[in-house]
C-alpha cells in the first residue's frame, strides 16, 4: 500500500489558530476491507467553519478531535476498489480529511459520491458546484428569496460562496453588491462575477464607512443580506436594511477567534421587521441535487467563472488555511497533491 | 359639544421620557360632520412601544407628533352619531388617543370596531382580547410556532402580552417559563396564569445569575423565545436556546431611551441556527379574527385571567406611562376615564 502523509490537529489554539496546532505524520494505508476503496485525493478543500472545528466548545459540528486527520472536503480518484459500485479510475467527491490517501467505506450513504468532469473540472466540486456553491444558494433561494429587482449584498464576494451568490442572485434579477477586501478583488467581482457593485472593506474599515459606501452602493437600501463574516460589517448592513428585509446567516469568520463579536444594535432586527436565520447546508441534503443542477449549469454556460487559490502540497495546507482565515485567498482555497 | 381634555406630546425626550414632556389640553369637541361618530372613552391603553414614538428618529411607526394629542388605543361608547352604522349606546375600539373623547370618521376602514361585553369586559378589548393578545398570539403560533412539549420563554411574563401568551402556550401542550420582576408578579404568574416557572430578573440581574436560574428553569434548554425587553436577558437566553429555536421580537424596552444595547453573542444564531423574526402585529391583520376567537374563548373559559393596573383621570396617563416603562405596572396598564 502507498505511503499516506496527514495533518493532524496537533493542539487546540487558544486565540488565533498557528501553524503550530498541526502536525505533519506519515503512514502507510491499511489494507482494504470488502466494501472499502482507497482514494487518491486530488484537492483538499480549506473552509472558514473548519475554525469553528478546531474548538472545543459547543457548536453545530462535532469539534475535530485532536490527534487525528484534520477533516475536510476532497476530491480525488479511486485507486483500489474491494466495493462493486466504484472502480479505479472513477473521479469522487468526499470527506476524506487532510491526507493523500483516504480509505472509505463506499457502501455508507453520502460517504463518496462519483461527479462527472466533462464539462466541469474536477476541483469545482469542492466549490461552485459543491458545498460552498449549494450553501450560496441555500441562502439566497431559501432564505433571502428575492424578489427581481430586490437589492442583495453578500460579504467574501470573490469567494467560493460569494461568486456562485453573484452568480445566482444575478440570475434572478437582483441588484448585487459585494464587499470584499482590497480593489483587485473588487474588480474581479464587478468584472469577472457579474456584480454591480463591490466595496472594499479596506478602505472602509468603520461602521461609518462602510455604512455610508453601502448607501452609495445601494441606493434602494438592502434587501437581502448573506452574512458570513460578522463584526462591524454586520452593523454597518443593519443600519442599510429595508424593512421585511431577510438575513442568512452561515458564517462569522471575524469571530472563530473566540474574539468578542457584539450586534451593535439588535432592535432594527424590530424596527424593521427582518428576518434572520442561521443555517448549516449539510442539514439541508434534499435542496443538493436542485442547487447543483443550477450550478453546473451556470458554470458549463460560462455564467459563473470561479477562481481558486491553490497551494501545493499537503504540508502546505496550515498555512493556506491560516491565510484563509485573513482573507488571503483569491477564490476558492485548494491545496493540490498531485 | 363637552369639554374634552387631552394629554399633548409637547416635546420629544432626550433619552430617558419624563412627564414634562407632555402637556394637558383643554378644548371643546369639534361639531360632527357627516360620516362621524363622537366617542366618549371609558380607557385609554397605555403600550410599551410608545415610547418609540416619541423619538424622531426612523422606525416602523411614524413618530408621534410634537403639539399633538398623544396617540394610542381607546375602548368608549358612541355617544353621538352621524354615521348610520353607529348608535349611541355602541361599545367601540379605536385609536382615539390620550383624551376623553374623540371624533371619529367611523366610515374609514379599520377605524373603529363595535364590541360585545356580554362575556369580556370591555377594558378587556386593550388587552388579552386587543393588541396585546394578538401579539402574543402572532409570535407564538406564527414565529415560534410550537411542538408540544417544547419550551418557551417570555419575558414581561405578568404583563397584557406575557399572560395571553402563557394561556395560548400552555393550550398548545408547552412548558412556559416566564421571567417578571419580582417574587409577586412571578407567583402571580405561576398560580393564577399556569406558567410552569417564573424567574425574578431583579433577583437576577447580570447575564450569569440568569443564565443559570433558565438553566434550572428550562431542563431541555429553549426552544422559542418571545423578546420583549432586550439587554442582558437576551443574552442570558441565548446562551439556554437550543439547535433551531425561534426566536419572535416584538419589543426592546430596555433600548427604547436610546441606551446602546448590544447583542453580545449573535455567532450563536448560527451555532444553534435560530430563526429569528421581528414583527409589528398591526402588518398581519388577515390573522386578527382567528387570534381574537381563540383569546375571547380562552376569557370566557377561565383559561386566561388578565390582570390589570388602572390610572384614574387623564392628567394621570402620564405618569402612569412612564411608570409602565419601569415595570411598575402589574398587567395590562390602562387608564380609566370615567
Amino acid at each position: 500500500m502507498p505511503l499516506n502523509q496527514q495533518i493532524f490537529l496537533d493542539n487546540r489554539p487558544s486565540g488565533e489558530a498557528t501553524a503550530s496546532n498541526f502536525r505533519l505524520v506519515r503512514s502507510e494505508t491499511p489494507a482494504l476491507q470488502d466494501g472499502q476503496v482507497l482514494v487518491r485525493h486530488h484537492y483538499l478543500s480549506l473552509d472558514p467553519y473548519m475554525r469553528g472545528r478546531m474548538n472545543d466548545t459547543k457548536s453545530y459540528a462535532a469539534s475535530q478531535p485532536v490527534g487525528a486527520v484534520f477533516q475536510g472536503g476532497t476530491v480525488g480518484e479511486v485507486v483500489e476498489s474491494r466495493n462493486d459500485r466504484y472502480a479505479a479510475g472513477d473521479k469522487v467527491v468526499g470527506f476524506g480529511g487532510w491526507q493523500e490517501y483516504s480509505v472509505v467505506d463506499a457502501s455508507v450513504l453520502g460517504a463518496l459520491r462519483k461527479v462527472d468532469t466533462t464539462h466541469v473540472p474536477l476541483s469545482y466540486y469542492l466549490g461552485a458546484v459543491g458545498m460552498p456553491g449549494v450553501t450560496a444558494w441555500y441562502g439566497l433561494v431559501k432564505i433571502i428569496a428575492p424578489q427581481q429587482g430586490e437589492t442583495v449584498v453578500i460579504t467574501a464576494a470573490s469567494g467560493a460562496v460569494g461568486s456562485a451568490f453573484g452568480a445566482l442572485a444575478k440570475a434572478r434579477g437582483c441588484r448585487v453588491v459585494g464587499i470584499a477586501g482590497g480593489p483587485e478583488k473588487c474588480r474581479y467581482a464587478i468584472e469577472e462575477l457579474g456584480f454591480d457593485a463591490c466595496i472594499d472593506y479596506r478602505a472602509n474599515p468603520d461602521v461609518k464607512s462602510m455604512s455610508a459606501a453601502l448607501k452609495e452602493a445601494c441606493p434602494n437600501g438592502i434587501d437581502g443580506y448573506f452574512e458570513n463574516v460578522g463584526g462591524y460589517i454586520f452593523d454597518a448592513v443593519m443600519l442599510r436594511l429595508n424593512a421585511f428585509a431577510r438575513v442568512a446567516l452561515c458564517g462569522m469568520i471575524a469571530g472563530y477567534d473566540g474574539a468578542p463579536l457584539p450586534l451593535a444594535n439588535p432592535a432594527l432586527f424590530l424596527i424593521n421587521r427582518v428576518k434572520l436565520e442561521g443555517f448549516i447546508v449539510s442539514e439541508h441534503m434534499e435542496f443538493w441535487p436542485q442547487a447543483l443542477e443550477e450550478l453546473g449549469k451556470l458554470v458549463a454556460t460560462g455564467k459563473l467563472k470561479p477562481r481558486e487559490s491553490i497551494a501545493q502540497g499537503i504540508a502546505a495546507a496550515p498555512e493556506a488555511f491560516l491565510g484563509l482565515l485573513k482573507g488571503r485567498n483569491f477564490g476558492k482555497q485548494l491545496v493540490k497533491l498531485i
